[in-house]
């Protein structure tokens, strides 16, 4: 540490990014990360909307206050036409509502070994809302693009540093995925103007990818004739193994199905106790590679599986499906486990491929149930 | 653990509260709690109503479903009248909104050394909202309390196992406390029903005491002859030192100043960054005891204090109180520190007393700040 009057850098402050030792505990930083940060409580996927306030929550800075009245879009670039729309003549344009179940990439991070200290998820930071807004299609087509055009970068107001780097939040999306209907500059979620948190004034939602993609607190939308090469894009959101690799882009959502854990809670351990006799069983899958086309269940650690009872379609191609089955419950310790597979084929590891940053897991979900006898 | 067939007990499953060992990081168990529950992410402190979903969350079991159609609120025990009053009944009752400040009673546990293991809270546990509802006298004065009449038992739908005792969350409130028309059954948070998390279709709202008064998905009121004994009055909320005290029961807010932290983030540590020059600062104080008198802030990690400017007075005597000052960032390593005082003179200590299960902390609120040169 350098005493004042001293000239600190940033790399004093802002260090690499690293992975636990042996039996290392969380520590504060992360700490601090998850108290912040939070999940969906798991008892929450009842609903088909989470409610306001349980969708996950992952702020890379802080949360940054933006004055609508003084706030507009640009954008830019390689345009012929380089725009600047207010938050009013955004909503004159044509609407549209999406239903989207959007998970952050680091889901799951916590419980691999050896664990990349970052923000430590189980295996909760997931949600499902309804997002208003334009489709982003409509307001580039307004701006129109050169031929050149290969990545729009999208600029979010909030600031900070990350492993030396200062930077705003800023990520490249290639413009071929710029084309659907449902990719879309929201201004609104679940009908309300959007919460502070989750990017008001106007945020990006690109349904089917991990969360880092829909950047929130949008400012700048910027059309580039290479593919972006920042801090988010090139050095954060990738898998690789070992330190020096390229790695892979984190992109679309694998499969994952959770389960509403049964029965009710011990208040420390979260573990689970169930009464002898039938179970309802339910929780949701989703993946945003292809639709779910199965979701399977295991009462002995994953021996042996049946299939759940997939709910009807409802239409909502990005947003989870609800599954149900029924379990009996016979005195003893048990682990159930929930498992989908999507309509591509791509299904859920028993035990999850270690990458060195902790992203795009989706490990089977367990959850220990104690059944008690009646009298126990 | 128990394989299949045997009978285990509750005790194996629901373990008595222990303390963190020396240097033991924070555990899978505390961790689950933390991604669950979340505090208010400091930075929204700017806003004087809490926005939705940034107010700190506490559920001890599951977050449960109540449905409003087939829910009534039973006022029984000691009273000349017993009442089953349904949401409608209580909606059209003479209603008031009371804008109140709220805090975990566990809030600052995870700094104490040793580790009470238990919700990790940093400093965060807290939030304000405008809760409306009928106050608890009006139900009470219908159902007509005997003079023998010494608690008000609340009981919520939440239902689990706290250190091998099943229960539903309830709470003893002595009937002296229920005088005030601010305490309030509250059916609706910020102008909105509540929402499942805090506690849908009504809760009590105790303004000044720390959050565990303030019972969630309340379904059942009992007056009662002699003060309540149950779980968490008698075992949970006290402040002990050793296993065996009886201790004091935690009940009114302590006074506590938090400071915004300025400049930007570091993503991981959460470390500050600041420019050289002035730097505004605020924040919030608040104490159940008695209105806040005095913020006073320092910069050299609380050697020096100075007064900060408190806001004017908005009549919400239960609400925070805002602050504000300046400081003249200087480049080099800094802690900035904030305390408040009260009019009783409460004040918070710069270190904390230690307690056995870590409730009731107020310590000095500090932020170690970075002041980066201009060309840093």
């Amino acid at each position: 540490m350098h005493p004042d009057g001293m000239n600190p850098k940033l790399s004093d402050i802002s260090l690499p990014s690293r992975l636990a030792a042996e039996g290392e505990g969380i520590g504060m930083e992360e700490l601090a990360l998850a108290a912040r940060n939070h999940g969906l409580p798991l008892e929450a996927l009842r609903h088909d909307v989470t409610p306001p306030g349980l969708h996950y929550l992952l702020t890379h800075y802080d949360i940054p206050h933006v004055d609508p009245g003084m706030w507009s879009l640009r954008v830019g670039g390689l345009v012929g036409t380089p725009l600047a729309l207010t938050l009013d003549e955004l909503k004159a344009m044509p609407s549209r509502t999406v239903r989207v179940t959007m998970e952050c990439a680091g889901n799951g991070r916590a419980a691999l070994v050896p664990r990349p200290v970052s923000q430590p998820w189980l295996v909760e930071a997931v949600g499902t809302a309804e997002w208003t807004g334009v489709p982003l299609r409509d307001v580039l087509e307004r701006a129109k693009p050169g031929e050149d055009g290969v990545d729009v970068v999208f600029t979010g107001a909030d600031h900070g540093i990350e492993r030396g780097v200062e930077q705003d939040y800023r990520r490249g999306l290639p413009l071929a995925e710029t084309r659907g209907e449902d990719v879309l500059l929201a201004y609104a979620m679940n009908g309300a103007d959007l919460p502070p948190q989750h990017g008001f004034p106007l945020r990006l939602i690109v349904p089917g990818w991990y969360g880092m993609a829909s950047v929130k607190w949008l400012c700048d939308l910027e059309v580039t004739g290479s593919a972006f090469t920042g801090f988010q894009n090139a050095v954060a959101y990738r898998v690789r193994h070992g330190e020096d690799e390229d790695g892979e882009p984190v992109s679309w959502m694998a499969p994952r199905a959770l389960l509403i854990p049964p029965g009710f809670p011990d208040f420390l351990s979260r573990h689970r106790i169930v009464r002898p006799g039938t179970v309802e069983l339910a929780g949701r899958a989703w993946s945003g590679r292809a639709p779910v086309s199965e979701v399977e269940v295991s009462a002995d650690g994953g021996e042996h599986w049946w299939s759940a009872t997939l709910a009807a379609e409802t239409g909502h191609r990005w947003a989870w499906r609800r599954w149900t089955t029924t379990w009996e419950a016979r005195p003893g310790q048990h682990e159930l486990s929930v498992r989908a597979v999507d309509g591509s084929g791509n299904g859920q590891p028993a035990r999850q491929a270690w990458n060195r940053r902790g992203f795009a897991n989706n490990a089977v979900h367990r959850v220990r149930v104690t059944c008690l006898a009646d009298q126990g």
